[in-house]
C-alpha cells in the first residue's frame, strides 16, 4: 500500500499472527530414498505393514514350549512331568509339534511349534532324566509368547506420514522389509545475501567498511536443520535491479527465497520493491513486532514463499529460527512440529519489554540461572555465547528477576 | 571371573555406575573440514579471532556521524546546527573526516569516519537547508556505534573446543574468515548383528522362524545422531568362532565395536567369550541393572570400546541411547552433553519398579498426560508408537499415577 505521496505503509504483524497466518500452500513433491539415507526425511504417506510382524509366534524366554493345560496345578511340591520330544533351532521352522504331555526346548526368539500355546521358563524346569523335565510353575496360554501379529497386523500403519523418520522408525521399516521410503523432497531454499559491504567468507583481507558474509552460512545450517536444501545465490550488490534479476532467476528452481537484506532503511525497502516486481507478488507483512528482527518481510511470489530478513546477523537468525524454519518444514511436508530442547531456569535480572512486541533474549544457563547476554543485534558473539534464548511474550511488559523462565536451548 | 566349576559370574552394574565409570580413554584424531560441512562437527581446539571483529567501528543506525560534544544541550526547542560535509557509502572507507561543527551522513553498518565518536539517528535530525542539518537530541560518545573489536578482540576464543558447531557458530567463523575447521574425526562404529534367525532387511520372503535385522538400521541412525560414522559388518551366524573373527577383523579400523547380540542366554555368553578372546580384553560389566536391557556387555579390547547389546531390538535401542551414545560422543571429542528435548507431563497410571534397577518406560504424550506404552521388549512397535520415555530411577520403587514426570522426547 502507498499513500498519495507514494510512501509505503508498513503492514506490521505480530509473531503469533505470522505463525498462524503466514502458511504458504506450497509443498514439495516426493521421491523415493533408500532406508539408509532416510533418517529425518519426511514420509509423504503413512507406511503400512505388508505382512504380520514378527510373522510367527515367538518365544520371549529360554525354556520349553508346552500346552499350558499340561502345567495347571503344578508346584514346587507337586511338579508336573513332560516328555521332551525335540528342540527348536533359531531361525528354523519347528520340526516337532507339541502334543499332550510333551514339551519342546525353546530358545528366546524361536518359533513356537504347532500345538504349543505357552513357554515355561527354563528356571522353572529341571531335566530329571534324559528326555524328561519336571515343571514346578504353571503357565497360562500366551505366557512367554509374542503373537505372530503382535508387532503389526497386515495393513497396520507402522509409520505415520508427515513425521520425520526417527532411528526406531528405520528399525521398524527394516523389520517390515521396507528398504525404501517415499518422502517429500527437501525444500530448495535459495539464500541471497545483499549489501555492498558484504564480501565472501574466504576474503582474507578486508578493506575498511567491508564485512564477511556471516549470515548465509548460519542460515544454510538452520535450513538444513529444518529439513531443507540450502542453495547459496551469492552476494547481490545494493541495486534493486540486481536483486530483482537474481530473485527472478532463482524463482523457478526454488521452494523458498530467503533474502538476508541490507540493514539500512533504503535497502530494506528495495527488497520489498524487488519482490513486488516479481510475478504474482503478495506481501503478507513488512515489519514484524519482534525484537530483534522488526524489518522482516513475508511474501509469496507465484506460489513461492519469500522471506526477507533483517540485515543484522543476529536479528536475521532469530527471525529465521522463529518464523522461517516452520515455513521450511511446512513446505517440506512436516505435519508435526519438532520437539525442542529446553530447560527451566531462574532469571538473573529484570528484563523490560514493550507490550505488543515479542522479545527474544539470548541467555547463558549455569546452575539453573539464566543470565541475559546483551549486545547490539549486529553482534554475532551474543549468539555464540548463548546457550539458548527466552521469549518475552507479546502481552508482557517484562520479566522480573527470579522469574522462572523456559529457556529454549541451542543444539 | 569363573568359579571352580567354570561358571561365569556376571559383573552387574547400575546405569549410574556405567555412566560415571565406563569412560574409555580413546579419542579420534583430527581432520580439517570446510565450513559448509562443519555443522555439528566437534572442534578439537578452541578457535580464536584472527583480527578484531567487526574490524572497524560501525554505525548501528541510519543517521549522521558527529562529535558527541557538538550535540550537548540541544533539544526540540533549541536545536543544534551542523554542516554536512559528506556521506559514507556501505562497504567503503569514509572519505570525509568529521570535525567540530560538521556531520557525515551514515547508513546502518557503515564505517564511522575519523573524528566522529557517535551517530545521531536520522529521526532526530532534519535537513533545514541543503548541506545543513538541525539536531534535536544530544548523543553521548559511543551512541549508535559498535566498536571495531566489540564482536571479538584478536585472540579471543570465538568458538570453544569440544562443543559441536551450531548454526550461529558457523556464522561467527565465516565472519572471522575461518573457512575450514579442525575437528575430531567421526568415530567409526562397526555394527555387528548376530543370530541365526536374523536376515537382511531386503529379504523379500521370510522363512518361518526368520526375522529381518531391524536393530542395525536403528543403531546406525543413533550412531549418526551421536556424531559417529556407522559401518555395517553384516549378520554374523551364532558361532563363537565367526563372531570372534569378525570382531578381530574390524578392530583395527574401528573406534567402537557394537554388537547386537543374540537374545538367548547361550548366545549372550558367546559374545562375552568372543570379546574375551580378542587382544587385551577388559570386561567392565556384563549385566546392567536396567529394564529393558539387562544383558548388556561393556568392555574394552586393545583400547577400543566394545558394547554388547541385548538381542531384543527395543532393549538394544534403549541401552544404546542411554549408555552407548555418550560413549560415541566421548570418543568423538564432545566435552558437553547435548541438550535433549523434554516435556513435563502427568503420569496416567501407577508404574511399579524394583529398587536398584533403572526402568525406562516408553510413553505417548497428549495434552500434558504421559501414557505408558506397554509390550514385550521384542516389539519395535512400542518404540515407534512412543513420543518419548521416562526413567524410573534406581532408588525408586515405582511412580504413582498423576506424578509429574520428565519425558525425554524423541526427535
Amino acid at each position: 500500500m502507498a499513500d498519495a505521496a507514494g510512501r509505503e505503509f508498513f503492514t506490521t504483524r505480530t509473531v503469533s499472527e505470522a505463525l498462524a497466518g503466514f502458511r504458504p500452500g506450497r509443498r514439495t513433491g516426493t521421491e523415493t530414498v533408500p532406508l539408509r539415507g532416510a533418517l529425518r526425511r519426511v514420509p509423504s504417506e503413512p507406511v503400512t505393514a505388508p505382512h504380520p510382524l514378527p510373522g510367527f509366534a515367538r518365544s520371549t524366554v529360554d525354556g520349553y514350549a508346552v500346552r499350558a493345560a499340561d502345567t495347571y496345578g503344578v508346584s514346587e511340591g507337586l511338579p508336573g512331568y513332560l516328555t521332551v520330544t525335540g528342540a527348536v533351532r533359531m531361525g528354523a521352522e519347528p520340526e516337532t509339534a507339541v502334543t499332550q504331555g510333551t514339551a519342546v526346548a525353546m530358545p528366546t526368539g524361536g518359533a513356537i511349534p504347532p500345538g504349543a500355546d505357552a513357554v515355561v521358563m527354563v528356571e522353572y524346569t529341571a531335566e530329571v532324566m534324559p528326555g524328561t523335565i519336571e515343571v514346578v510353575r504353571p503357565v497360562a496360554p500366551a505366557d512367554g509368547v509374542v503373537r505372530a501379529d503382535e508387532d503389526a497386523r497386515p495393513g497396520d500403519e507402522i509409520i505415520p506420514g508427515g513425521r520425520p523418520l526417527r532411528p526406531q522408525d528405520l528399525g521398524m521399516l527394516a523389520a517390515a522389509g521396507v528398504t525404501s521410503v517415499t518422502v517429500h523432497k527437501k525444500p530448495v531454499v535459495t539464500i541471497f545475501s545483499t549489501g555492498d559491504e558484504v564480501v565472501a567468507p574466504d576474503t582474507a583481507e578486508l578493506k575498511p567498511g567491508q564485512v564477511r558474509d556471516a549470515t548465509a552460512s548460519a542460515l544454510a545450517a538452520l535450513v538444513a536443520d529444518a529439513g531443507g536444501e540450502p542453495v547459496f545465490a551469492g552476494i547481490i550488490p545494493d541495486d534493486p535491479g540486481a536483486l530483482e534479476e537474481a530473485l527472478r532467476d532463482a524463482l523457478p528452481a526454488s521452494d523458498l527465497l530467503l533474502i538476508s537484506a541490507g540493514s539500512s532503511v533504503g535497502i530494506r525497502d528495495e527488497t520489498a520493491s524487488a519482490v513486488r516486481r516479481l510475478g504474482e507478488p503478495s506481501i503478507w507483512c513488512h515489519g514484524l513486532a519482534i525484537k530483534p528482527g522488526k524489518p522482516t518481510l513475508l511474501a509469496e511470489c507465484g506460489g513461492v514463499p519469500v522471506i526477507g530478513l533483517p540485515g543484522n546477523p543476529r536479528s536475521a537468525l532469530v527471525v529465521f529460527r522463529l518464523i522461517g524454519m516452520p515455513v521450511v518444514r511446512l513446505v517440506g511436508g512436516w505435519t508435526v512440529p519438532p520437539p525442542e530442547p529446553s530447560v527451566r531456569a531462574r532469571l538473573s535480572r529484570d528484563l523490560a519489554s514493550a507490550t505488543g512486541r515479542l522479545d527474544v533474549v539470548q541467555v547463558t544457563v549455569r546452575d539453573g540461572v539464566a543470565t541475559p547476554v546483551f549486545g547490539h543485534s549486529a553482534l554475532l558473539s551474543v549468539l555464540t555465547a548463548a546457550d539458548g534464548y527466552i521469549v518475552i511474550p507479546e502481552e508482557a511488559t517484562g520479566l522480573d528477576a527470579s522469574s522462572v523462565v523456559d529457556v529454549t536451548l541451542y543444539a
